[in-house]
């Protein structure tokens, strides 16, 4: 709660005029170029960027060029999942100070549609979110960024931790949506870093039993130490007859698929109990996925499709300050800016050992 | 909210110890039989059963002999859409009295289960619902049935319409799960007996737009005369173009698949506007349809199975008390109970024309 | 839904440098006064105004100087409640265009602040609301305002009405708030303008039975036009005996208190069935009101503080074009804008006979 | 999740025909007496008592005789905060077998009206309590009770741990009530052992700051075992000025008000931020109290009362199971059930050092 700034950065930043950045021209190809640093207006503040992990939509546009119906049309800055060093203010800003630590919430908002004012902000259709084609990301030594979207975090918590805030926030986001109880029974399909970080969002949640799957060993491994209380290989054993077993017979009350795999999603609807629940995190490749829809009215589960999040922020960094969070152990691999590109590799290529890869644009300060 | 018993209808009912009942022995064999009238327990009341609705399972028992994992394995009494005349009350009965006229909630449960306890009875295991094999239903001059889900009627609704309080009970339902809001734009797909009183429903709670589709104009008039504000008969138009047009290329706020079709499913996501919700009612022939699921997760939709009802039953009934709700016209055959065969065959042959069939087991009493 | 701008308004309005505007230099003294017409930057909409309520808020003003914190402390311009055409529009300005007929929502917030972001905007703390000091109001010839607390409104429905989706604003967010369900029992105290409005308001939301309180019988004859099914003259009956007899000795499902009176209050609590609901709408004049601690704990009652209102523009505009609901009615006293002090008389000093006391700022247009 | 029946405790119980129990005859006048087992019926269990709490509502009985309009108007056996092992079951008994040790959940509801169909039946009128007049309650070596009242609780729960779910119960309810979300910061006033449960139930819904305050510093000790994160003695300082400190000017998100005293609701309401919620636990003794209803508008407050618990036993054993949950060090006088009168007066005089009082009808087994 108290997130006082810390005493032991410098109040004075010092804020060079260009800067490194790592610049997709296109596919597979990411070069290192000097660019001005960004001027702030009124209502925005310059961040020093510390962290940025490297995520599955960036490894998707540097495969790819495009998500869906987002596609890149011009030289991109990746990068969005981040936290850094308040380095400068535009006049208005009173939220935070130079010298503040910081998470960086990536989707600015346009705070007037019917969706922002619903609270609902994660909808809004004018969002610009950060290494979104056309908006630029965070691989880059400095970054601008509406005051709104700033979170100042506690001493204790690194700026690794703070950046793992984006993806722990599809966690919590969905477990908020699917509004899990305490005590309850998750089971969550998938062990990807959204996955994973979405262990510790039902473990905030109160979730007391929380069942994983995945088919490679190391990722039931790392479930294991976020709170993991049952692990399934999918390959080694039959998740719905293991669930059944877990849970009495009965399934559980709210079951999370992260993979976006068609089977995943169908296992997923199938270990949820009678009037349970499920939430749709995971993007499918495919548009069309035969889900039994017998089964959805006559055990009337509700579904819930989850997109981003909202107002997430303020509570995972609360969350990660409590003493039996802890998504440190998720980063498995760490790189400088210059090395983007070897980052974006590792992070495709290594997907058996790999957890969440990480860069850092500003040199890997120890904390 | 004033439902005083009626002082019209005599309070001593002579009641025999026979009394006539449509049995059906297998698909398609439905005979007249006198069995005796049943005693009731401490906690009962027998009702002199005046109108009988013939539901689609009915239809459906009528002519398979089983619905999913329900088989009739014996001879049957099918029925479940009534109302009648309190006849005799058990000795601890105190919610209703001899000659009272109520409509009847089908199903009665445990009241001890965990759904029970927690307001879902609707998903009882135990539930005990009429015309459900083993259990014997309406079509039948006198039935038992446990007070608490007897509902006694304003004397300006008939017994007609006290039997439709069912199936507009699952609308109502859907609609409370779906949490429709004042204002709101609604579609219902499918105009069977459960989407037309669905209109109803949605009208009743505040929809101001109410769009539906089918391939029958007939349905498609009466679906006018319900409330609905725009129809589509899927035939000549395409349901999701012209949904676009009528809500400004937004889509509506809820949408209701009634129809058990897997092409009017998929057309129900598709008419979603963003953040909307879906309620699946009706329930498709096969185990498996391919829904968009990546617009699911992107439009961040909310969808809801639903199976039968909880809790509507008094809402319903006040809502056929107000000025703006009429069900009657649904009405279209009628049959005395000697005749629940051709009534039968009236409701599976005739789809065009029939929309709902009533039996009438004590005689066509003019209201 | 469809609430196409009107072609019988003139796309291009001439648009004066000056204007008449009714300055409140201290209380009691209001002076026309000629100012600036306004300037509007890119995202703002210069508005006509063609309509405005006087507010029990303006007429505190008026009188006091001051409400609670806010304090009037140089000249200000009253009235909150209105509705006009659009004569300008800023370079950013996509929502509405010039001769759009529109509602104001008078606060604008800032969209960015926790509340904001909740969905809660209408506790923004850096709210900029019309005629709450220092920001100046709406007895003027033309306004400047943000375009997305524009509502554009059918031609069907006229300016006057318009003006009162602010009062009725609060009723919905009340029936809002809590949770009103259709088919239920509604009780009203105080019939004021915004206890008139909120029977508009629970109708909107389908109460079945509305029962209503106050100690002008020319009030509650207002009320029973507009849908009140119970009125109750406070001097003549006891609201609460008549409470239990209208509702078979249960009580109410949510009761309103609308009228900032604490007997009001107390009886409001008292009418409110076991597991019911209350809101609390108007302001009591003293700080500590005595409330039945006990009776809340004992019948598991939830309480509901209302402030203003959120997201109601777009449902009260809907609503108002449905049949059903009429506030006309309410509107008992025109003046011009020359006349905007003979308007706060009327309100202050004819409470017994006016309602709903009118300014139009151009002139009375006849639509 | 896993509470299978241990298998250390033995499958046939002798039942004897006879047993103790502590009758109060009149106010402060307890008498063991030899009374009939109680026979069960075909729903029922017979359960060997092993360990009660006295509650305050006990001793508010021993002290006066009543609480409210319940009134002791003959003998009456006390105690209902409970927990045993089964001793024989009634015919159709189902779900727990002899020699399951379960926790009791003290009110059997009727499961059939109004409350009970929509998940309060903690509102039901026809509810039989343990230990509210008429109703015998625990103190005694047999109680029987219907099965579905009895909760099988894990080998490495307590008996004592399991009867302290009852006043766990109330905190639990009031949190899943008032909705409080995991990271939020809650006040607790007063810390009786409902407050100190209360404790245990917000960090169960994952409270991430629990401010609590009382006068007493040992129970403000207890406190902080239980997990409280501030504690503020009222005697010593401003709880609000303190709360405004902790919370760095914002308030709380719910306050819970568990004292039954008129101070401390004043200050739980005023210690709650703008938006934010109270829950009203405790019964003050006087009927009116003085509540600042401006406040409650102006900052949009939303105010639950609580009545007992429901759907609480299942959660409540699923929370002691955890690590982090730990009510043991609650209980600080044991008690034979001989000794039945010291314990109500240890428990009425030893207010400073006494926390929970507990009585055993069958030995001080030691687990």
């Amino acid at each position: 709660m108290t997130t006082k700034s810390t005493v032991k950065i410098a109040k004075k930043i010092e804020v060079p005029t260009v800067m490194k950045a790592a610049v997709m021209n296109k596919p597979f190809d990411i070069e290192i170029q000097e660019i001005s640093v960004p001027q702030v207006h009124d209502d925005e503040v310059l961040v020093k960027v510390m962290a940025v992990g490297v995520c599955g939509s960036d490894i998707h546009y540097y495969e790819h060029g495009k998500i869906g119906r987002y596609v890149v049309e011009k030289p991109i800055i990746l990068g969005h999942e981040c936290a850094g060093i308040v380095a400068k203010v535009g006049e208005n800003v009173t939220k935070v100070k130079v010298g503040d630590r910081v998470a960086i919430e990536p989707g600015i908002t346009c705070g007037r549609c019917e969706y922002c004012k619903e609270g609902r902000y994660n909808l809004c259709p004018d969002v610009q979110f950060l290494a979104t084609p056309p908006v630029n990301g965070a691989f880059v030594q400095y970054i601008k960024h509406r005051e709104d979207f700033l979170f100042p975090i506690p001493d204790e918590l690194s700026f690794e931790e703070a950046a793992l805030v984006e993806p722990f926030s599809v966690g919590i986001h969905a477990a908020k949506r699917s509004n899990l109880k305490p005590g309850s029974t998750a089971a969550i399909m998938g062990m990807g870093p959204v996955g994973l970080t979405a262990i510790a969002a039902v473990k905030a949640f109160g979730a007391a039993n929380i069942i994983v799957t995945d088919l490679e060993n190391n990722r039931l491994e790392a479930a294991k130490k976020l709170g993991a209380t049952h692990v399934i290989n999918v390959l080694e054993q039959d998740p719905n007859e293991e669930i059944l077993k877990i849970t009495n017979g009965k399934g559980v009350d709210v079951a999370f698929e992260t993979a976006g795999n068609p089977k995943a999603l169908q296992s997923a609807l199938k270990a949820v109990k009678r009037g349970g629940k499920m939430a749709i995190v995971g993007l499918p490749p495919q548009d069309e996925i035969g889900l039994n829809v017998p089964l959805i009215a006559d055990n009337e589960l509700d579904i819930f499709g989850i997109f981003r999040y909202s107002n997430t922020y303020p509570q995972g960094i609360e969350f990660l300050q409590g003493q039996n969070i802890e998504l440190k152990s998720l980063i498995t691999d760490r790189f400088m800016l210059e090395e983007t590109k070897e980052a974006m590799e590792r992070a495709r290529l290594n997907k058996k050992a790999s957890l969440k890869v990480m860069v850092y644009p500003n040199g890997m300060i120890k904390e």
